[in-house]
């Protein structure tokens, strides 16, 4: 299947899953239901819960098993935005051409709108319907990925001005926590819905680390950023399509099922917004 | 024993249980380890931690077996004090006679660190050494408590001033919510830690809500607020001590080892800070 249809087909079914573990009418103050709906809805690319669900197709079981811990995955990517956009962070008051969630609903709104979308993560993890075991460790890697040695410690890092080094170790290691983390999370908890062995399962984290780290150069080179001030354009180029090749590398012995992480990787490499 | 040592007793083994599960140094960035640190060790009365507890102790367990959910619902406390001090909320400069945790270091990171306690509290949970479909009750439970319908659907709506309506009902609404869930959320907890039956776990649930709601009132009587203004003080005197009574009375079938529980009914209707 041709890449974009496949990601707007997989886009469509991430929006199904992620509207129905949404508060519906009622289910809490309305004012909060708008500012989680709008954060949450607003036509991001669902690239992390897409992840999770090619995962879980690529160790043998079917990408709606993956659906719970996809969407607490993405649930924790809106909350980051909307917390980041706010005045004592980025202060960014359009995204994606639309007007940051503080703008619309004020601010403490959307910092309690942000709040509420962390909690429901793990809510929504609780209610899984899976083993109790997985359950659990898929909890607790979702805390680590998304907490003070994952993405909340790597924005804390950039905070600090350690994004500015002028060193490739040091920007690589902000940019693990900071975006990677949940990426590679990904990753990891689709290959456990899925029924993954443990080696799997470990293979896939890796795969998921690979492409975080993908993701990020590419972005550096869309926007001339971060390691292409440090390498130069050819040598950031060179490093995002070997990167590609170590995270499909992880794919080789999963066979054919592998085949949306492998467009997948593609699609991030060749990506151009 | 005396309330008042018993409560100090308590204090200590909470502070301690509450300092193993920070990140201790090397875990994560400093300055967030730092914040976080700030934010739960600086200092509270510990109601819920100790609460759950106790609670614990009332169905015939050992207090310690509830440090992990006693220590996550403290974590979730704290990060709701650091988000509501932040000056797009109630922009408090000082909480306890210190310096808030944005005023001591920066906005940005005060948002970090409260994010980081409500995921760490996650993580809290899910390395509970426990079985784990009791875990996985727990973290919904605390979700449920914490989230969009609890703390922070409370918070929002009492933004929205549902708080200044005249009316009894409406502000019980509000309370219910914004401290009411998570000190319910705290004495079921405990009570699932130690084992308890599900109707005890029911009857500890429904005592934690009276005593959230008795916390509330003293607060109303100590403050000539809420609802002593609806009400007036001597009614108000008297709606907590029958709430005391209520809470209470899910104790009887419990016997001797709810004692603690009845001395925090105490405690709580008879503070005068």
């Amino acid at each position: 299947m041709d890449v974009k249809l496949f990601l707007e087909k997989e886009r469509r079914l991430v929006d199904r899953a992620l509207s129905a573990r949404l508060p519906q009418k009622g289910d809490c103050p309305e004012t909060l239901r708008r500012a989680m709906a709008y954060a949450v809805m607003s036509g991001g690319k669902r690239i992390r819960p897409i992840l999770a669900r090619a995962a879980c197709v690529a160790v043998g079981g079917k990408a709606a098993w993956a659906d719970a811990p996809a969407c607490a995955v993405e649930m924790i990517h809106a909350y980051s935005l909307v917390h980041d956009d706010l005045p004592c962070m980025d202060d960014d008051a359009l995204r994606r051409g639309k007007p940051t969630c503080h703008v619309k609903f004020g601010e403490a709104n959307a910092l309690l709108a942000g709040d509420a979308l962390l909690t429901l993560a793990f809510g929504v993890l609780s209610e899984w319907k899976k083993n109790e075991s997985a359950k659990s460790l898929a909890i607790g890697w979702l805390a680590e990925a998304a907490g003070m040695n994952g993405m909340v410690g790597g924005q804390v890092l950039d905070l600090a001005g350690t994004t500015r080094s002028a060193n490739l170790a040091g920007l690589r290691s902000v940019h693990s926590r900071k975006t990677g983390a949940l990426i590679a999370a990904s990753a990891r908890l689709g290959a456990l819905a899925g029924g993954g062995s443990r080696s799997q399962i470990a293979r896939l984290f890796e795969y998921g680390k690979n492409l975080g780290f993908l993701f990020q150069i590419v972005d550096d080179i869309l926007d001339g950023d971060g390691c292409v001030k440090i390498l130069g354009i050819e040598a950031a180029k060179k490093l995002a399509s070997k990167t590609a090749s170590r995270a499909k590398r992880q794919l080789h012995s999963l066979g054919n099922r592998a085949g949306h992480l492998s467009r997948l990787t593609d699609y991030v490499l060749n990506r151009s917004s």
